[in-house]
């Protein structure tokens, strides 16, 4: 997992806890908060946006990587989540296939080591009150994930 | 339907033109651009997000409103989409259906005229090349729409 | 629109009744049922699945119509949906989206009059105790739609 | 893991294979099958229903999953999927997630020693010729998942 600073760790913990403050969900009262780190250095922030058609709503995870995406950042340091939940709770399965299609390619290799970086995006995920996290990497939240790849291997078939 | 200046209708179509190119979209190669004019003045610009699994990506009208909402701006004048297409495509009905949680009350009147304001939020719709354009507010788009009264109404029996 | 028969009708209004007690919505308690009447005459059923992560639900219309396609059928005469709601709610965008996926071509004729059969599927909707119903085609419901020709236009370009 | 019967894990082959070549995939031509077995005995086919729209279409997985949920069966023994893919292709993030919700409670427990019994519905993964296969459970393939308990948990702040 590649390593944050103390900073850049403060910063993702302020920044979710602010972004969950424009959550917008009116159904299930339930803010979630999303801060993500871009390799640039630039912060993109996320809350959920829910619908009164359920499945129309977009997660907070989500709405921070197509505001990413849609600025021309599409290398990623660090994505960070707040809930209303006292646990650490954990992106929902679609943004963590959202999440893994920007996390790298399955072929990259630490330039140091040469061991394989294998979709090591961390995701913080902090308590309600920010006062615990848990840290895991996409490839942990989504093992023998579903990606491009996928599709490439099909069509050469 | 909400009169636009001319110097928003520029700066609209300028800006979807500008956000196209950012668009992520390696799977069907349709780039779309958004531009969503808030009543607050400030522009929130939006490109396709694709996804190896396809149901996972996201609308370029999506993402411009999720990123609106997560800055604080939940009330608009305007929305523009553009795409690769030579005829004005229009916003896939996931997008009309985001598009319409956020276009206001049905109940809502004109102050003027007294007529009812019914989800008018203009949708301006652009040809490839922005030459042409084709505006429907978000009620011709998407009438007799499912919303948020639905649910109440359905708790209140 | 094409005309179904009083037979037609009674069944599908009976059908969306069973079709709604299988209801899987603990998060919104918003029960809601479909039927989808094949060209083949075989009727399927659907009803709301909801999801702890809301946006990974999904909706009765769609459910019937990916449980016809996976077994075959693909035509459809009429579709049916009946929620908790006194009003007769309508579907929402994103079944808007995908019944328009196999309403139909854009320039199927109709073989009498030789008048284009724009997307005619009926879709009717019920008040929650089935007294009263509304009917629309699904071009009244999504007009302007974007298909499948909106992709191959861009392609041609 | 709950154990298949030799005869089971042959039905569930020959069920994927069958129900991959209703597929409607004329975006990805990536076709998908999918077969569950539920409690009951009664095995549900799925197939990818994609759409013009690309986040509109819904996967094989989801598909055989609301059709059980439709029928009164949500209570599962293993779900079985197929691809293109010569490569033991797994569900994307958004189907994991669906799985999830209907996998069982986080509390049940092993009747015979006791142990938990963590999310261990058995999703079994065929490459493109069935001629080998991958298993693992749900919890493996999404672990530390959200769930219905995340929300309850916030409720209960
Ligand atoms: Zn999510
Ligand atoms: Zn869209
Ligand atoms: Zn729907
Ligand atoms: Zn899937």
């Amino acid at each position: 997992m590649s390593q944050l600073t103390d900073k850049e760790l403060a910063l993702l913990k302020e920044t979710v806890l602010h972004a969950q403050t424009f959550a917008y969900c009116p159904y299930s009262k339930f803010r979630v908060g999303c801060a993500l780190l871009a390799q640039s250095g630039k912060v993109y922030t996320g809350c959920n946006v829910e619908n009164a058609a359920y499945p129309a709503g977009i997660c907070a995870e989500r709405t921070a990587i197509t505001k990413a995406v849609s600025e021309g950042d599409t290398a990623f340091k660090a994505i960070a989540v707040i809930t209303d939940s006292p646990s650490c709770s954990s992106p929902c399965g679609v943004c963590r296939q959202v999440i893994r299609e920007f996390a790298g390619a399955n072929t990259a290799v630490d330039p140091v080591s040469g061991n394989p970086l294998r979709l090591q995006l961390p995701v913080i995920m902090f308590n309600n009150t920010a006062s615990k996290s848990l840290v895991r990497t996409i490839d942990q939240l989504l093992p023998h994930s579903f990606g491009p790849e996928d599709l490439s291997d099909a069509a050469a078939v």
